[in-house]
């Protein structure tokens, strides 16, 4: 039987995350479920968002999934490690495949984030940092303009620009040489923030890194698709109505979608003993 | 028995709400519910609004309240005729008021509206001022920067007047001379919003609008506070973590609250028949 690979997201910035996994791994199964009715995460406390993350994966497990990717960094942030202590199947989440390249990366030991209020205020980053290599130094910003201005596609006007100049003036100033890009919508903006922050800084692609990170798990664990001539599945729900979705996926997943759809999040809920 | 009024919103916005009641009435008592663990409703499906209203609506009249103002468009748009139907006491939504006034004051019969996705979507506004003055223009435009411009406290500089010019051309081009502020943190982007749209043009804010009624309501039905000595008791709960809502509050509000209350709104569930 094959199986799939089940990812979440709070919404469709996820999209980035499976658009990486799909050029990665092209012949697998996938199910990705965008918890568009609870988005945004970054601005949730911790103990909600493990909630929500819970719910989630309850979900996809109903679908035999072989390895459950959190492609939401507040998610990857607060419930990486509950998820990975319930759950029989691999966790990946988008944090550490990010931290691991940054570290190697660096010459200078200055490394900055970028990322949601709920991702900079978490420390996920700057912790995971530290524990790999305690002579980093770290420098985050939350830039929370960066996700709508994704979503309304302002990714290379004056705007863009000005936001951009806003939020990493910062970073600039303390001469990081290597930024991660630590929320799954910010590829959108990439070649606005590698304009401000110059092109010497080495930016760090969390989606890229956690595609490269899933099949190397996938390798290890002899779990890579066995009958990879078929035509692979592609499922996508959303836990609110599809039709933003759907309008907004194509500047993230760069394909259109055709089908999405809705599930009622109720029924997963960690209150209730019958699922 | 003094009795509150009751306010519910999905976040924050609805502050600038509370605010013009307090200037308005400001001796009755208020309880304010903002519900963060599930903001924004803006981009959310009517359905799920109208769920989340009910709940909101459920939770707060356990406080007896004597009105209850659904201090947030998107809920006004989708939920007030729900909650009207299914709740004993006035119910005050934040878009009548404002359609009232922009039909009184045009004077070349051509009203912009502006607000959330949803609320544009809705169409809530355009339908309210047809039904009340058929021979009415009215154009919309949604301007999804405007919230995070607002809560990020950027409503003065640069970008904040780009993304307005940018959001408010097809309007200007319209030629109204009158703007309905959609949304309830528009009022805080007031200033730039009236330097792009030009001086000319008459803004209606929605909270002003909406503290006008509800007095004017109260008064009708003899509902005013017979005993307006005594201090107002202000309660304030959401439904998420209260340090991001404190932090930001003092921007709506003016004032900085020291005690908002997390509620848990599971139990509130409209598929719950135990409360």
């Amino acid at each position: 039987m094959k199986r799939p690979l089940g990812i979440f997201d709070s919404g469709i910035g996820g999209l980035t995350v499976l658009k990486e996994i799909i050029r990665v791994l092209p012949e697998e199964d996938t199910i990705y479920l965008g918890d568009t009715a609870r988005v945004p995460y970054g601005t949730k406390s911790p103990d909600t968002v493990i909630r929500y993350s819970l719910e989630n994966a309850r979900f996809l497990l109903k679908f035999e999934i072989k390895a459950l990717v959190v492609a939401c960094n507040t998610a990857s942030a607060y419930a990486l490690q509950r998820l990975s202590g319930e759950i029989a199947v691999p966790v990946i989440g988008v944090i550490m495949p990010g931290v691991k390249k940054a570290v190697e990366v660096t010459r200078n030991k200055k490394i900055g984030i970028i990322g949601t209020d709920g991702t900079v205020r978490s420390n996920a980053y700057t912790n995971a940092i530290k524990a790999l290599a305690p002579d980093m130094s770290v420098f985050s910003k939350a830039c929370p303009l960066f996700v709508p201005l994704a979503e309304e596609g302002w990714i290379d006007n004056e705007i863009a620009f000005l936001t951009a100049r806003d939020y990493l003036s910062e970073l600039r100033d303390k001469e990081i040489d290597t930024l991660v890009l630590g929320c799954t919508h910010y590829p959108l903006l990439r070649n606005v923030i590698a304009q401000v922050i110059g092109q010497e800084v080495s930016l760090i692609d969390s989606g890229q890194e956690t595609a490269a990170e899933i099949s190397k798990v996938l390798k290890e664990r002899n779990l890579l698709d066995s009958n990879p001539h078929t035509e692979p599945s592609r499922k996508f729900f959303v836990t609110d109505s599809p039709e933003r979705f759907i309008q907004v996926s194509k500047k993230f997943l760069g394909t259109t979608l055709d089908k999405v759809e809705k599930v009622d999040m109720m029924q997963y809920n960690i209150h209730n003993p019958a699922v």
